[in-house]
């Protein structure tokens, strides 16, 4: 951390600066400037809370240098993080394709939905059993029920399952059925979750926040390690910006972004960002070229009687079409 | 619900779009304009699903016209909610003034910073026993350590208190304790913390998420009345948006758009809204003088040596200034 | 325009708001719906203002229904606008490849570039002679000067130039120069020039604003068309959010979007969109994976000693990764 | 500027960042921490460009110091800057109410209005002769004629006058006849336009950017004094974020930081930062109680029947009231 004196601070304000940060077991280390005095703080282990220092007398900001995550950068771990899940491979080299529906609504329903992505191309199933809703009038999934029916399609269908979990109290009937419990946009921040899912022995799919960093995003990561499980996918899903022509805005450039910062993969939500059919498969396209490890894709066979999302959701064709082209595309600049 | 077609939208795209109305048990209402052909749809109960209207051929768009809120609308109550905290009163035509510190560090903390603000003019205390923290390595609060000091300083001054609630697991805890149980910005869409909020016998103050729009604000407190507490107190504590000088953009036209579409009384947060000193009382004006019905302000009387935002917390005689300066205002507008 | 009325307006207020929409020459239809009424206004020509009818009595909300352009419809012309600048082609079908540094500095640096990016596969030569700084103590670009290195470029390379204009005093000027005219993303809606540009007898590059919504971008081109010039070439550049680990978010998402509302080609600009050297390489991918028609891309021999822009110019061989990478996922996709 | 090393980055790599830095003329100080180096830039003179050092080998970020304004900065002027046009005052310990329509329709549209503003307590007019409008097909203000007819209002009534100016060409003319010279939110950043208007003999009121940073908006209105004239006036009037219930944001907090950071004068405008005419008043107490010195409010005897922005247009009688309002908030918080 870096805090930056106002160019008229007197030498007392100084001191005082100096010796708050000696008072925390730091080393503080005043740079002259043309302008005004800066002084570095030294020593410290882990991130610095820019508070004790930003309300000093003299103090004009405080400029954090180091990152605040340890165990998900990269810096500590070189390798990418591969995730395995049955015989399916998350992670550098991959292109794992997750496709389903927005929720399981009966057995028929996700039968049929599962036959018909794993014939298009899928490597996992996706499926809500608890639905977080906007409104309490909504469907708002089925509960155990669900997560039986997803039981029954990896049974059937050998394709391992992902499915939300929303709270502590489900918390061990999800993970005794899911292959990959996901956790949710509005869910990213909800410590006492991420706690519980560092305990869990299945792997994590931590999607981001509506309006998250990409700090926080990996911070709320971090929980999860610092907990103890380290198989952690993240999902980025677009986030919410003046942008109306979408349901969400995109963050295409997060995958670049966090495969440099950390080793854990990412994968891409097409179906949340856009919110409408018709950006699905573009949306695709630039997921797969920018270079996630998959993507996680709505797909119902009846999307205009489905219970939740449906206008977002592809029909079983156009999921076809999807696979081919990011496949494509993934083989195309692989070969690069 | 209005559908819109595309220019070139077929009769027959048009009466499928009316039947998939009807077989959800709607009336269809086609409307014939100058370019274009639209579908009104009419006798629905509460909201209607855009999602199964998207998706089908020849339909452009998708307008909801009703508000998917019921009780917490004015609509649905024309009178002001007026909620009693012991002698304390929020809501219209009163101005309450909350303040304490971030988080309960210890009795001798807690007592000396409530003693003062009480001074100054606080009618509510506040600080956090369970913290919500973006690192794993921060303080996390006392926790039930915490509670206990809160009590002790209700006892001892006679304020009501107001701390939040991370997690069902310590709901009971939090309710036992606290006067008004806050549910913070990360937790907003926590619908499990929600629906158990709809059972407390305490009033909930609900913080709007860093990205929600009124309309998911106004849902989240849906649920608490639909869960039976009608008891619930609105906190506007700023947004995210590309704006970098202050922590949040404090959106002060919710205050407003809340009261004319609401019932329920609305507070500004100032603290975290600008999340430094200089912004505190600046801001705490504007939100009284746009109509809030109170404040809650972050003191400290060391803030240099609080254990989380200390750089937005004021120091006592700050805050005493503060409640001058708003009670002048709240005044002066009032006798208009 | 649909005019939502609340839910208690009187029969007089509708009525108010029936004989305001006929005073301005349009057709009035009431909607009476489960809750409220609507009124419908038909047989418009063009885009009604929303503002003689919200501040009624009795209004709830004013909703849009058509689109506000007329000439970028893609209801007013079905097919693909195809533009040809020399032997190069814009369109559908094509993906073309702009490159060369932000700014020409000499007339060395300026062939240098040119010939290097030529050769990896660039058909057109970008770099200002006038450029927008934030600063006024910033390098402000060679001017006439700068366009006459341009013209040495184009005679030498044979490449078609594109550079941006900052104003009506040397419109002559860029005019007479350039191939490709572009107007800059903080001046979308610079009306004046936008009228300039719709008489210009050369193509315009027009960037898409910094916030600026899809309507507001077609809305700046349809001033272009509807003075004469049809040629006009969109591109996105990434849109202000809060996002901080770019400079700024590319809206990927805009060029499904685009496509499918107008006939206009659209080009990415990767590298004012990430703003980091590390990001344009993979922003390019997912831009041609999207669908767009085209790159521009900054480049420079010697980024670290650029006047401007340095930090996301690509080196000479990235950017020949680039049009590999590029290349290939245009021709996988399109075989699809 | 800071320039931040990556943890492994070579002692070759930090010698080529410290070339780099003493190649450009400054000082490097290498700053061992306890993670990484860093590398202060010392003895430069104004703002460093990033981008020379940022895709050097080895550099992780580069970290402004400084602020990149000088002229408007508070740090180069201590008093705050006040403006005299006429007999009013803007600017430190005065509040100016500026009032008007939109537009100037007709001679007596604009002189009904000005008396009507001036007897409820407004001391400068507004309004528009030449209008910047999304659609080329909106009315788009009366030009010379609208000019005129402000000169009339100034003669009759004694009001001075501010209006926009959109292009160079017109320039001369609206310095001729407005007392404000205003600039609009899209013009911002129109750099020629902010050289003339630092050589125009009359104050100039800069509206901020629909997605300006402060540093921008302030870096805007250093064109201006760099030019020569000092008599800016910056006028906030909300931002582009995610919000949906009012036409933009208000950015309530960049009151105290403009008046920290500068001693430039800062108004606020509540009619386009609302939207809505129910939102303006509530606004307009926030702004004056946040420390604005003045206010820009539109209004118009029939405002449903206004060329433009008529649903932001306050009532006569409205705008009486939002006179003795925020007169009151005014005089009760400067008593302070």
């Amino acid at each position: 951390m870096l805090i930056v004196m106002n160019q008229n601070a007197t030498p007392q304000e100084i001191q005082a600066v100096v010796a708050t940060i000696e008072a925390n077991g730091y080393t503080a280390r005043p740079i002259p400037g043309g302008e005004r005095v800066s002084i570095g703080i030294l020593n410290n282990k882990g991130p610095i809370d820019a508070d004790a220092f930003l309300g000093l007398p003299g103090v004009k900001e405080a400029v954090p240098i180091t990152r605040p995550y340890k165990l998900v950068s990269r810096e500590s771990q070189m390798e990418d993080t591969i995730i395995h899940v049955g015989d399916v491979v998350i992670g550098n080299g991959h292109l794992t394709l997750i496709a389903g529906p927005c929720a399981i609504e009966s057995e028929t329903q996700a039968m049929t939905i599962a036959k018909l992505v794993k014939q298009a191309g899928a490597q996992i199933f996706r499926g809500g059993a608890f639905k977080p809703r906007t409104s309490p009038y909504s469907f708002q999934g089925m509960g155990l029920e669900g997560l039986k029916r997803l039981a029954k399609v990896r049974e059937t269908t050998g394709l391992p399952v992902v499915t939300e979990v929303m709270d502590d109290e489900t918390f061990d009937l999800v993970e005794e059925y899911a292959d990959i419990i996901q956790i949710g946009t509005r869910n990213m921040q909800n410590f006492s979750l991420l706690r519980r899912a560092g305990k869990a022995r299945k792997p994590v799919m931590l999607k981001r926040g509506m309006a998250a960093t990409i700090d926080e995003w990996l911070m709320a990561a971090e929980y999860i390690l610092e907990g103890g499980n380290s198989a952690v996918i993240l999902c980025e899903r677009g986030v919410r910006t003046f942008v109306n022509h979408s349901r969400n805005t995109l963050d295409i450039s997060a995958v670049p972004v966090v495969r440099k910062e950390s080793h854990l993969p990412i994968i891409i939500d097409p179906s949340h960002a856009g919110g409408r059919r018709d950006q699905v498969i573009p949306l695709s396209r630039a997921g797969v070229a920018v270079g996630a490890h998959g993507l996680m894709v709505e797909v119902h066979h009846t999307p205009e009687k489905a219970l939740s999302d449906g206008a977002q959701s592809l029909y079983p064709h156009q999921f076809e079409t999807l696979c081919h082209q990011v496949r494509a595309i993934f083989d195309s600049f692989k070969e690069q």
